[in-house]
């Protein structure tokens, strides 16, 4: 099994070693990550300016590639050709902090699993949560050998067409963690607010500042899992569209004002 | 009404005038737009450095604010605070290309409707279908006015909560747009390619080149709509959970291999 991983932390982040080390143990392992930190940057396709790659080495151990585009074009980039042999399945991770609820748009790391999902290729997002007020070091171990037992489950069942998978990680020890959920998307509460500043010359910046996102804890969420000392899968997909919502839309008017003709029919 | 209208092509791209003066019919208009284009940016949210805002004018007539943020971040500046006045609505665009099938997570135009939707505010994303082989000027106007109708029809009617419309155009005469359907989100079929060329130092870069995307034509969806000549309203929501995976996902081997414990039961 030929295994893709990225993150968008950056190529030097602990959370891309850790989880590369624990892969290698489960599959053929290649890097391809941004040489700088990608957070909340979103799905990306890079195609204004072109994207510089280059060779580096992890720890003295471990060959990586970098390249100046985000994560989604780190997988874009290695399956349109970068890497020659033929790739199974992507990793994306270990990012730190949860990306749980509306996370799932704005995170790197899950838009580059969306980008495996959008090649047909099994793409699992790995991220570990930081509790509140934390500032030591993380410690990613039990999150890349949990990745490396879900990439052996996946790679034994396969992902159904379109899917790919969220996962989240509690900063807990490995005997502390109580197993594994599979929820669903939760509901992320942002705690944002605009701190506005002047800078040497009189003039406003603006900062998007606030506390970090809470959730709302519910049994079967990715949030609810997580709070209670689960790992979560969430899988997730592409199509966003809100079936239940287009039954209402149709009774709207939709005759549009610059249409006279009566032989429209709105279906 | 008070409408906050942004883009993703930037502040002085045509496609946001010709919207901005269609909707200044039927209601207030603000614009916080980007200051440059960001184009398949995706969902984002700066928080890494700060953002600048300068006050300009619009062909002379028009005020706006311009942002060196991304799309949603204009969206996000402008709920925060940064607009004082209360915002009922948020419509972004007119984006120059479609964003149908798997677009809809990359596109700026798209995700500033995201952002709308995490804010429990009606969220409208609007693109004008470029024809393959066009190198003409565009023509707004169509699609311009088909958004002023639907914006009433959304104010008259509200959306159901985190709901927000995908809006696809196809660029004909008004006298040609056969009307307006519901759509699902259809498939996108990318045809990239990369493309690596040396630098006068004989270093790689790489290009995400290829064709433009196409798409599956099929009934029912966005592309489809698009190709029959129809403007297609898709509505999307945020919750990408893929309900029908969770099932066969739960049938798996969830056994940690670091927990030996036998009071674990996964549910």
């Amino acid at each position: 099994m030929h295994i893709l991983v990225t993150n968008d932390d950056g190529v030097y982040a602990p959370g891309l070693f850790a989880l590369a080390q624990a892969l290698m143990k489960v599959g053929k392992v290649t890097i391809v990550a941004p040489d700088r930190n990608w957070s909340a940057s979103g799905h990306v396709k890079t195609m204004h300016r072109p994207l510089r790659v280059k060779s580096v080495t992890l720890h003295k151990q471990v060959a990586a590639l970098a390249t100046d585009g985000a994560p989604s074009d780190c997988v874009a980039l290695a399956l349109l050709g970068l890497v020659p042999e033929k790739i199974d399945l992507v990793v994306s991770g270990i990012n730190t902090n949860a990306n749980i609820g509306h996370d799932v748009t704005y995170s790197g790391t899950v838009t580059a699993a969306m980008e495996a999902a959008i090649w047909n290729l099994p793409g699992i997002a790995v991220s570990l949560e930081t509790p509140e007020n934390h500032h030591g070091e993380m410690e990613y171990g039990p999150a890349a050998r949990a990745a490396a037992h879900i990439v052996e489950q996946v790679a034994a069942h396969g992902l159904p067409e379109g899917v790919l998978l969220n996962v989240n990680v509690p900063h807990l020890p490995e005997s502390e963690i109580k197993g594994i959920l599979i929820t669903r998307q939760g509901l992320r509460v942002y705690r944002d607010e605009l701190v506005r500043r002047e800078d040497p010359h009189g003039k406003p910046y603006y900062w998007i500042g606030g506390d970090a996102p809470t959730g709302v804890r519910e049994n079967g969420t990715d949030f609810g899992a997580l709070s209670a000392g689960y790992i979560s899968i969430t899988p997730l997909h592409l199509d966003l569209t809100a079936y239940q919502a287009q039954n209402e839309l149709k009774k709207w008017d939709w005759q549009l004002p610059f249409r006279v003709r009566s032989d429209v029919e709105i279906t």
